[in-house]
């Protein structure tokens, strides 16, 4: 079996490994499609990002899906053939933030393809993988292409729930990559009226013009743009900030009506805030990180046609192409969202 | 110009009324449509509903849409010939609940059509009439019949709002009459990801399933209907109740997992309750009532094409043949919203 | 060893029972002191309450403190001789509502002395007891007697957390038994700035002030007391219903302003509400149910002084006068909080 | 009668000015106390801080009590003679955020001794002063400067509301500065279990000490003093930042538990936030600004004895000796809260 191993920044290798038969509770699956991520781009540009740094090699992927091959014992209901869409979420479920209803903020989570820990946790890019049943999700009526977006769909649901409330709320969503276009998606889904999204690339915002933004802003040519929602003290509700650009968050934030609400879900390091605004309209800033129930409510609420991702899908390489495909994926011009395929060609 | 007026229970009486001269702020309007609302069958079936009785000839009617005739002195953006839709919310903005964010309690309310206060605050279902101009909602692209039904959707916004973040949760709603329907559309708007909906009317299941409920059941046919939702602790996460019956109030605690939520929006009088249910479960039941700023997000949604109300509107009849219309909406088999046309034949 | 089993009703036995030896992780503990609970005087009083009867004898009692007598395998910090207040909440740590961080509404709680689950759970009011570790909280500074008031005051923090942000609130506390007095102390802790209880027992009310309470009301020698804060829409911010009886959650629902919140504490069967003021003033109805983490807290809070239960502690009895202990608690004239004492006397 | 002009920084001049005779609704104050607050020290020490700048001269002053000289026609409740507490916020009542229920961030808002809008809201520290009559909460059983406290008490109590919920919760307060001590007092009032104090003062730390701070901290002593707090992912709930210093903040932060709140009270310009933990914890920093309806809560729970702010009042002077009073307000080894006594000499 194939499985693509970053060995640091710009070197990439497919190399052979072995899968574990599946034991009690387990399933093998083999694998069709994966999503090439941010952070996968972030291993294989700069050997990681902020703190965390490629120590050992490491399997990439963590947005996959593929058809049972085998089913370990006592598992039901998923039979060989069945396409699913594979969560890298793996909480250990009895830690402290486990047990407080928090798998995302787990003390010893095994998310696939993380240098976060050390021995960092190995991928899920590998033409077959053994995993806990749990994790995959029958995804019926989906091609795999669709399967693999339930992760980063995860992602931004989870992000638009840490908002609150969202019926009727007026949107800004800055950075329009495959997280800002998802999350522009499941803001619409929950309700909002208004979604703004801002973009220093025409291409992106052609996407997000497509996802459903009622006005798309280039903050490059027109560094203003936003000047109209920043009046008085601002006018919005909400701010998605999907860029992890400090101008971004600035602007976002100015534009935000008092106790407006910023969900940071772009990475980034040190952000230098104006915290005289974020005092005086009384702002609330939430992270969001990962997801965790969202990983099924994401595959379902595409099945039944809720949330319509596949205008993402700009582009896809079989595996041997890795190649190509990372460098298809880190031209933002042409690429949203890239995927291997698995399997023989 | 004609009103259309409540002396008693089952005494309407068309009559004519004056309508005043817009003053500074104000526009006359003249009504196209207006929608029988619930509450307007009450005071015609039974001149009231619990302790809120006719005390004197009341004009029903606060579901209405019409064109501008004439904006008064200094109002803008409100020319003549505009298809508005009218707010029948006019809270006094000084109360003590105004000043906390809760116009919608004001204690001094004007809302059209309601035999609470005494004198009685005189509806909307008359031909001509003088309001406010923050009332009028410019709703172009709207038909009349359709701008007619911000009101009832408002209401319904205003009920999913009071459950709270509801991105992928699962939904119970209660009684499909007009307002069931409606939050069915606005719970799918903002997210649901299954909704089920229980009538004791096959007609009104109907209405659920192409409004876009996932399940629909008869509780009439099979009383049982929820069971597979009952077991263990329950597993839906909110219900709207719908109906104002306490059999389905009850059926749908049992359905709810701990910590599950009811919305109240069905008006009903006193209701006993499984208050160990609510307890051990750690229930939680909110009153929903009417709205305020939902109202302009109705209008916007519907123009965006957001919710898509058009389906409810089995019915409508000329002012002058009020009493057909008024035996319309009561018939359940028949009718879902029935609709006044006002201005001359 | 000696344990107190609930055969019937009225029927009370002293008898013997084995205690097991601690394993790994678990501390044998001899008792010292157990309060008698409402709900130990439902199974004595009634063989138990609404559809939850002893259908096998159960040994009674969960609010109970003693001296560590032997620490299992590999258990630290609980060395012989410590006095622990101990917790009787043992939730599964692996079903869903656990690990959705809601322990007490655990689907397979193990609760001391509890007839809910079949067989029934048995409890605590014997003389030693081997139990996991982490329900051993260390209460130095405290007497025996302080510490197993940690338990009913668990409950009344946990349920005043379920009212929320309560800094300036205005409270009204109805039913004034050990839970209402401890939820004034909990309230006030909490930052309460008004405390209004009622109780029909003048007894009663003479705790609520000695507790704190800012006005006490006699309901029965006043029906009307409330009639106060009842004007216009009404005046309270948050009602603790702790006396289970109907016609006290009724006044208090007149009594709070819109949006106001109703916690739920006291059990009881069905209850008629008045659904139209719940439905029209937008009020929160909300459950509340025994405790998890609050238990170490109880503790901890004790300690600092920061919540004094001691007022309660009226009476104690060696466990072989149980029934002179059974039927003192069944006074309210008399007693507040009943304790039995454990050990060779 | 005289007042105390800023007119630019170290440029304090007493001066005279006239006192408007009340009107219908409001009243003639002879002020009795008023305390220097920070802001009253930045337009001292720099004539402002961030982008609010002194542009002509301004009386300052907005923490003061006095006794009613002169109720103007229709007014009641307010005898001459009596003390009364005065509000510094007056909000408009009118506008969208009155509106919403957020009267301290109003779009008009006229705040004592602000040199936010142009001309600037003239202050309070003067002899005599006509203000509304809903401005003046009477303070009967309070000393004069501890009503003078109601201000800056205020501000803490609605910083502890936007924390939320607080009973049984670990806080951190970084800043032991009048807002920080009266934030430890209102933190405790709320039902923190545990209060951490940090400061690079070892006099503000005694203070904090008699506040209640179960930990004190010296920063500067030993930078590393919150390295316990921060294992892992972090161990405490709520973070009130109250000093406007970076690296507080970030350290405050890092001792955070995943979903751990910040309020932000201390004003500050830029701030560079370390954005990975506040993603990866998904922690939410959340601003506060002033009050509203906290400000007569604190006159009341003075009164009530559940908070006791008189361990702040460390000097007072005579309003001529002003520029003592700026002085010794501006050494934080000596002085907490510094007041100045008006009236005639």
């Amino acid at each position: 079996m194939r499985a693509l191993f970053a060995y640091a920044a710009r070197d990439l290798r497919l190399e052979t490994c072995e899968t574990a038969a599946p034991g009690p509770g387990e399933v093998r699956v083999d694998l069709v499609r994966g999503g090439i991520c941010g952070s996968d781009l972030h291993y294989y540009n700069h050997g990681g990002f902020g703190s965390v740094r490629l120590r050992e090699p490491m399997i990439l992927g963590h947005e996959v899906a593929g058809r049972v091959a085998e089913p370990g014992p006592g598992v039901e209901g998923l039979a060989p053939g069945t396409l699913v869409a594979i969560s890298p979420s793996r909480p250990c479920g009895t830690c402290g933030e486990c047990l407080r209803g928090l798998p995302n903020q787990c003390l010893d989570m095994r998310f696939y393809g993380s240098a976060m820990p050390f021995p960092h946790i190995q991928g899920a890019f590998r033409d077959s993988l053994t995993v806990r049943a749990e994790q995959c999700i029958p995804a019926d009526g989906l091609s795999a292409a669709q399967a693999s977006m339930a992760e980063p769909l995860s992602v931004c649901l989870h992000a638009v729930r840490r908002a609150g409330e969202m019926l009727g709320r007026r949107v800004l969503v800055t950075g329009c990559g495959p997280i800002g276009i998802l999350t522009i998606l499941a803001a619409r889904r929950a309700g909002a009226s208004e979604i703004i999204a801002t973009d220093i690339a025409h291409e992106a915002l052609d996407f997000a013009r497509q996802a459903g933004a009622d006005v798309t802003l280039n903050t490059l040519d027109e560094p203003d743009a936003l000047a109209p929602y920043q009046t008085g003290k601002g006018s919005l509700d909400v701010l998605f900030e999907c860029s992890g650009a400090e101008p971004a968050l600035r602007g976002g934030i100015a534009a935000l009506r008092p106790r407006g609400i910023v969900v940071q879900a772009g990475l980034s390091g040190d952000m230098a805030l104006p915290m005289m605004q974020v005092t005086a309209k009384e702002l609330e800033i939430r992270g969001t990180f990962r997801f965790h129930e969202e990983f099924a409510i994401a595959v379902r609420m595409m099945q039944q046609g809720l949330i319509e991702t596949s205008l993402l899908l700009t582009h896809s390489f079989p595996l041997a192409e890795f190649s190509a495909a990372f460098a298809t994926a880190n031209d933002r011009t042409k690429a949203m969202k890239v995927q291997l395929e698995f399997g023989e060609a």
